[in-house]
Formats: C-alpha cells, sequence, structure tokens
C-alpha cells in the first residue's frame, strides 16, 4: 500500500478468513467465506488474508472466488517458504485486481530447528523464495514466522534479505501472543533503525491474544512506525485469536488525540460484520467482549445509574452508533413492511438481493405473527437459517416428547432425494432422542464435536440458533439452524451439518497441509 | 498492604463481587457470593472487595458474612464519599481480621458537575470522608473516579488531601476505559514524583476494558510504579468488563523476564475460579478469550499441525496446567469411585464437604449410569443443579410434546409447599409452553430478562445448564438448573429463578443506589 502519501494512515490487513479461519471448529463454508470477504471489503479494509491456497482445494478456490469478486481491497494469499506454495498462491490471487502474494517461515531458533535449516540456509530460502514471489507479483509480504522469539540480529539480517529480494510489506508475527506493548514497539523500532531499506517498506504487527494485550501490542507497535495492522473480525483466531479489528480501529478513533493514526474503515459497519462472523463461525461473542459485546455500551442493558447519568458522556467514550448499533433497540412487528425489514437487514450487515428478500419477508411475517416484537437478533437467527435451509436431506416431521419421565422419545421424518424415511429412537433427553432418529436414518461415523445452543433475544417465545460441529476423519463441517422451537432448531442444524459433510466428502482434498503465522 | 518488603511485590486487589457483579445482569446469590470469596481467599487473591455496603440490605449482608468468614484476604467494601456510606461500611467490614474501607468521588469535570461541588468543595469533602475513614479503620482506599479524565493539577491536589487525610491506598481508575498503556504509566509516574507523601502509600490501577486494552493498561501502571491491581475474574464488569485477574497474573508469570513483579496467586486455581465465575454470573467465556477460553490452549481442541508440533514449546508459552487444567481429559465413569469424585471436585475449585459429597456421588453416579463418560463440565453442571435445588417450589413432573407441529404442550405438576398442582399449557416452543404453566400455576408480573442455555461437553446426552434470569420492580434474580434434558432443565431453572424472586420479595431494601468506579 505503498500508494498512501499520508504517513499516519494505517493499513488495515484483516485475517479472518486465514488466521480467523484456522481456529479450531470455526470453519466457514465456501458461500460465508465469499460473504464475509465482501462485507470486509464493503467497510473499507485495505486487504483481505483470503486463505492458505495450497491447504487444501476449498481454500484455493475460496480465494480464487474472492480475488475475482472484490472490488477494492488487495487480495492476499498465504504461501509458506516453498516454490509450489508461492506458484499455488499466485494462481489463486493472481485474478484479483490488487494481489498480494505473503510469504513466510519461522525464523525463531525453535522454528529454525523444525526444517532443519542452520541461519545460513535458512536466510538463503528466503532469498530464493521472496525473489520467486516478486517475479510473478509486485505486492510480496514476507513474515519471519515467531518473530518476536528470533535473535535480533538474525532477525535483522532476514528483514534485510527479504527486502532485497523484493517484499514489500515486513510482517512482525508475535506468534504465540507473548510480547508486551513497550517490547512490541522496541522491535519495531530496532528493525526500521537497523536494517537498511527498512524506509522503503511497510512494516505490519501481527499480534496474538494469549496474555490478552494484542490490541496495546498492535497500537504500540504503530507508535513505533508500523503501519499495518493484521486483526481479525471479534479477533477470531486460534487459541485466544488475534488482534481484533473493532479494538483496534475503535482506539485508533476514540484515542486519535494520543494515537493520531487513521484507517479507512467504516466503523459503523462493524456491529453487522461482527454478528455474522459469530454467526458463521459458531464462536458466540461473550457479554464484556469490548466494542461488540451486548454489554459493551452499558446503556443497551436497560440499567439505569440513578442520579449519576445526567450527561451519557459520564461513562461513554463511544457512542453505539459509531459502531452501528444505531435502532437496536427499535424492534419490528407484524405490521412493518418490507422497506422496514430490508433497511434493517441492511443495518446488520445483510446486503439482501430482491428475490430473497420476498422470501424472507415471507419468513419474517410468520415469525411476526407468532411474536409481537421480531428484534435484531431474531432477523439474524432468521437469516442464518435462510442461508443453510438448502441440502440433500431436509427434516420434514418431528414429534418429540420429553420431561421429566425417561425415556424421551423422538418421531422424526427425513427426507433424501425426494424419499421420505420415517422412524422412532428413544434417547437421554430431546435432542440426544432426535439426533438417534438421524443417526438412524442416516448412518456416519462422524464425531459430534460441539453442540450449541444461543438462545436469542428476551423471551421464551424468541428463536433459538442452534450449532453443531461435526468431525470426520479430520474434516470438520459445521451446520446451524434456528427456530422458536429449540429441538426443531437442533434437528435442522444436525442435518445442515450433514449436508456439509456430504458435499465435503465430494471433494479431493490433494494437499492437506496446517500453519500458523 | 504495607507488610510488604518486597518492592516488586504487587498486591492482587479483586472486584469481583463488587464491580463484576455490578454488571447488568451478573447479579449473584448470598450463598454464591460467599463461595467466590472462598474460592478468591484460597487461590491467595490479596484483597477482596466484597461489595458496596449501602447499596442493599443484601449487599451488606453479604460483605458482613464474607467478613466473618475469610482467613487471610483484607476484606473491603466500597462507600461513596459521604459519612452514612462509609459508616455502613465499616460496620460490614469490621468483622474482618484485616478491614479496609474503599471511599471514592467523581473528580473528573463531568463527575464533579453531578454533585455540583466547585474543585474547592469537593476537596473539603474529600478531606472530611477520608479522614472519616481513616478515623474508623487503619486501612483505606481512596479512588478519584474518572482519574484519566481529570485535570492532572487537580488530581495531584486531590490524591495529596487524600494521602495527608490518611488514606493507605491510592486507586487510579480509568473508570470509562479510555486509556492507553503509555499513557496510563505516565499517569501514575506524574503522580508519584509530583504528590507529596506518595511515597507512603500504595497506587492501585484499576483499569476498564472498553478499547480492549485494559490488561496492558494495567501492567504499564505497574512498571511505572503501581503496586496494586484491581481485576475481575473473567474481566467481569460494566460494559466491557474490568482487567482479568488470569491475564494480569499470567502475563507477570510467563514475562517475568521484563516484567519482574510477582503476586501471590496460586494460577493451578484460574480455571476453577473461573468456570465456576461464569456458571453463578450466567456470562460464559467466550472460545478464544485469554487464558481460560476453551481454545486458549491449542492443544485442548484437538488440532494437529502436522509436521510442525514437535516441540509443544514451539507454539505454547504457558503450560495448561499452569492455569489448573491438568488432567481435565480424563473423564470420570460409572466405575470411579468416591476419591476420584472428590479429587476432582477439588481440581475443579469446589471444595465439598463429608455429607455433601454423599450426596453428590449418588447423583454423579445416576448420571455415570447414563453417559458412558463424565467430563469436567458434567461435574460443574451437576454441582450448580446440586446449589439451587432449595426453595418453597420444585418440578415434580414435566412431560412436554414438540416438533414441528404446532402448538407444543406441557404437561406440568408443580409442589408448592407440599401441595401438588397440575396444568397443561400450549406454547410456541417446548420452553415457552412450559414457561406458560408454571406461570399458569404460580402467576407473577416478573419479566424474563434472560434465558440462556450452556451447553456442555460433548455429546447431547451431556447435561444442558439453563441460567434464567427475571426482573420484577428492578430486583434481579437469577436460576439455574442442569439436566441432560434442556426442557427439564429449564422449567427446574425458571422455578429456581421464582424461588429466589420470593425471598427477595420477602427482605426489605431500605436504601437502593447504584454506582461505578
Amino acid at each position: 500500500m505503498t500508494e498512501h502519501t499520508d504517513t499516519n494512515r494505517v493499513v488495515i490487513f484483516d485475517t479472518t478468513l486465514r488466521d480467523g479461519e484456522q481456529s479450531p471448529g470455526a470453519t466457514m463454508t465456501h458461500d460465508e467465506k465469499l460473504e464475509i470477504a465482501e462485507m470486509l471489503d464493503e467497510m473499507g479494509v485495505d486487504i483481505i488474508e483470503a486463505g492458505f491456497p495450497i491447504a487444501s482445494e476449498g481454500d484455493f478456490e475460496a480465494v480464487s472466488d474472492i480475488a475475482r469478486q472484490t472490488r477494492n481491497a488487495v487480495i492476499c494469499g498465504l504461501a509458506r517458504a516453498q516454490f509450489k506454495d508461492i506458484d499455488r498462491c499466485w494462481e489463486a490471487v493472481r485474478h484479483a485486481r490488487r494481489p498480494r502474494i505473503h510469504t513466510f517461515i519461522g525464523t525463531s531458533p525453535l522454528h529454525r530447528a523444525i526444517p532443519n535449516l542452520d541461519m545460513d540456509q535458512m536466510a538463503e530460502r528466503i532469498h530464493e523464495t521472496v525473489t520467486h514471489a516478486r517475479n510473478l507479483c509486485d505486492n510480496v509480504q514476507w513474515s519471519p514466522m515467531d518473530a518476536t522469539r528470533t535473535e535480533h540480529d538474525y532477525l535483522c539480517r532476514v528483514v534485510e534479505i527479504a527486502i532485497k529480494a523484493g517484499a514489500t510489506t515486513i510482517n512482525i508475527p508475535d506468534t504465540v501472543g507473548y510480547t508486551a506493548p513497550r517490547e512490541s514497539a522496541d522491535l519495531i523500532r530496532m528493525l526500521i533503525e537497523r536494517v537498511p531499506g527498512a524506509d522503503e517498506v511497510i512494516f505490519a504487527t501481527h499480534c496474538h491474544n494469549d496474555l490478552g494485550m494484542a490490541t496495546a501490542n498492535a497500537l504500540a507497535a504503530v507508535e513505533a512506525g508500523a503501519r499495518q495492522i493484521e486483526c481479525t473480525i471479534n479477533g477470531l483466531g486460534e487459541r485466544a485469536g488475534n488482534t481484533a479489528l473493532e479494538e483496534v480501529v475503535m482506539a485508533l478513533k476514540v484515542r486519535h488525540d494520543i494515537m493520531p493514526y487513521t484507517t479507512a474503515v467504516d466503523t459503523t459497519r462493524i456491529m453487522g460484520i461482527s454478528r455474522r462472523v459469530a454467526a458463521v463461525s459458531g464462536f458466540p461473542v461473550q457479554f464484556n467482549k469490548a466494542i461488540v459485546g451486548k454489554n459493551a455500551f452499558a446503556h443497551e442493558s436497560g440499567i439505569h445509574q440513578d442520579g449519576m447519568l445526567k450527561n451519557s458522556e459520564t461513562f461513554e467514550i463511544m457512542r453505539p452508533q459509531d459502531v452501528g448499533l444505531a435502532g437496536t433497540s427499535l424492534p419490528l412487528g407484524k405490521h412493518s413492511g418490507r422497506a422496514a425489514l430490508r433497511a434493517k437487514l441492511t443495518d446488520l450487515g445483510y446486503d439482501v438481493a430482491d428475490n430473497q428478500l420476498i422470501d424472507v419477508f415471507v419468513r419474517f411475517k410468520a415469525l411476526a405473527d407468532r411474536k409481537k416484537e421480531v428484534y435484531d437478533d431474531d432477523l439474524v437467527a432468521l437469516m442464518t437459517d435462510q442461508a443453510s435451509g438448502e441440502g440433500l436431506m431436509q427434516v420434514k416431521f418431528l414429534r418429540v416428547i420429553c420431561g421429566t419421565e425417561a425415556p424421551q422419545s423422538a418421531d422424526l421424518i427425513l427426507t433424501i432425494d425426494g424419499t421420505d424415511h420415517q422412524v422412532t429412537a428413544q434417547g437421554d433427553g430431546p435432542v440426544d432422542a432426535t439426533f438417534r432418529a438421524v443417526r438412524q436414518i442416516f448412518p456416519h461415523s462422524a464425531r459430534l464435536a460441539l453442540y450449541q445452543v444461543h438462545a436469542v433475544t428476551e423471551g421464551t417465545d424468541a428463536q433459538a440458533t442452534v450449532s453443531v460441529r461435526l468431525e470426520e476423519d479430520g474434516k470438520i463441517v459445521t451446520g446451524q439452524s434456528s427456530d422458536t422451537d429449540t429441538v426443531v432448531a437442533s434437528a435442522k442444524a444436525y442435518v445442515n451439518a450433514l449436508n456439509n459433510l456430504v458435499v465435503r466428502r465430494a471433494k479431493t482434498k490433494p494437499d492437506e497441509v496446517a500453519t500458523s503465522a
């Protein structure tokens, strides 16, 4: 992003679809990735790391399709320090209007031991691979993985090599979430001062939150001269996750007085994408999460601090509107029209086509007939269910008898390829009975890795969103569904997960690799 | 804590029971507060802020009883800058072996406007109230609320007044979560340098996480000379919460090389208390929460980074054992004996008496008969249900018919004061039908403020824990229950909440106030 002439402009590099999606269990479908990428592009993220093309056929296709669809953002793919990785990455990102290759190698003593390269051999490898990437693409990012635990002299040496080989962005990852703000700043400052050519590249900071300091570490790096922050929506990512996009962006906005740096992010889109990423990843946001938690804005929770809250600024440093929370307190009802529904969906971050709106409106009316007030979260649940209704199998009928007298029983009809299959099964609880019924009709060896209920909005007549994650031979799939009946939502979510599993089984996966940068 | 002669010893001040419990919806029962206080004391927390005695009769009793029961920690109560608050606080904490009064007033321009005091009048008020507190108790903490937005000159002036009036600890709150690490450090350094008598007191840091930097801000303050960190378990607290105890404690441990400060906290008790606070507050911890999230330790999630994970240190900076996660992968089964159960419960942070163990063991065996493997979270659910089984009303029988064909119906028998009451109700979903049945038997005007299901462990035959929160005339009560049948757990949780409401109704509440420091 060397075209930015404003020296205080900070580039936002989002890696929700790569480092975030790598989080165990956060796997997203192809369509979900495309949708999130479009939202990132629309909110003004500068660079989208769309995946790790050589990791799987699915990753390759996602990066390629995101590269084709994206209007503004630079599209980046990850590649290890190997020619075949870099070639594969280029094949995927080359379709972008503005492609970037991101290649990395672990440079700390612990990581050097893995490929068993000595310092000189690794330096040579870095020279060769960055040169190779630069011959394919004029926008090349290079990362010394585990930089914060790499010897300073060696780090300077390899960064210099990468710059000379043509890297345009040098990313300094704190791969294990180990650093602290002063140290993070000192490292960037040291590199900028010592490495010849440092003034010709952008330095980036990539932090993990293992000690709870990712946001502060990223901002400290910026104060020391870094001009690219790598981050994810909701801080999604392996272990304790990555720097949260919403936190760094809002901190720079709110504390512009002491951190005079700007980003291009439209902060009013934060809540919409946060909700969507939580839904598709199956990683709920905790109530007290900074910026995007349910309780982040005190007044949202309905508490009144009697005699104290005479001025909203007394306890508020941000307005809820700044992060896209405006109007959440106005639920829709049965008299709301199509325009109101569309406006609300747009607020929530959904861009619905006209024909999709017709479908959604029918379902919205059905819900509004049953519920007095339809809250934002009801609509998110409705959209989630909308997105996951397709597939080989559908739940046609379910009747469950449960309660204090065991066993519970489920009477289920599943339609598979147009044919109805009926069974009755008993189990320990209504959901167990239902899932047993599904397994009797469609036997499979996948392990249930997660079963999760998000009760949404207020009241028991609200929709519940159920997430089901299945694991089979290392493949992880997720299904979600929403219904006012938790048991029905559970059945549908399980069947959706199985539909996704069937699709995954059909795809060949030539070269499954994993990484962490 | 002036007895600490080690100049690098940092005092841990836990305010889970005061600032954490103030979080909208996180209200805990009396017994839960006593239990959490005991766990905090046992894990080596130096000071427990047990509540805000004048806020309600319940707060007063909780602080008094915690003061009486606590063996080691200093017990602190909060008080506004008013004699009646301070007197009431002293009445509660005086029972402690080591009591502390914590009094505060908002010193920033926005907060000075609320009681409509000018700078001189407020200074006089501070002098009077701190003197009054010190005449009652030789351990007095004073806080200028919203210190980070208070004019530096005025802050120095009032801190000096508080020290001269006898305050032994000066706490500097970042009430709105506004500061950043460098600024946090500069503020403490400025106070220590400029205020006469600063070397005779302990400076404390109290941060909020609105911009995601509470942990880094607290540690920066320590580097600048603060020697008390105010924090909560899981970062519980209003809006985005407070500094998380587990994060600051583990950061000081893991990065002792650059932050050579020590605490007295036994870190192996972190997971146990984290789980317990999540359960009693009804605030689940997100998967990617630092230190205590389900995914915080990558290897826990079962992912294998093929070809890379040859050395666990490659991606690990802490061992799971350090935070009390050891042995979680070994579930109990039907052949496990009483000693194994007790050992596991102790690991999980439960200190069970012999007669309680007998009850729990019976219920454990019943569960183990139905489930092949009983996981840690199953036991937590079992203990949660154990703790909430008492009350006016009990669920005697429940039979629910639900599924895709509406309406769903619930046949319920509630025992109230020994008499059975039976109804059949219809509703939109099994839980709605069940709750309607409860309301028919026991009509009430309380609003359902939250309905939440935590599906625990793996598999649908695992226990689900349901939290129900009711609100009536500003009183908030919570009920929880666990069962392998979510619908049964929901019924019991609702009935538990109603039982708690009946108890709350009976108590008079002379002087309900609210605050935030």
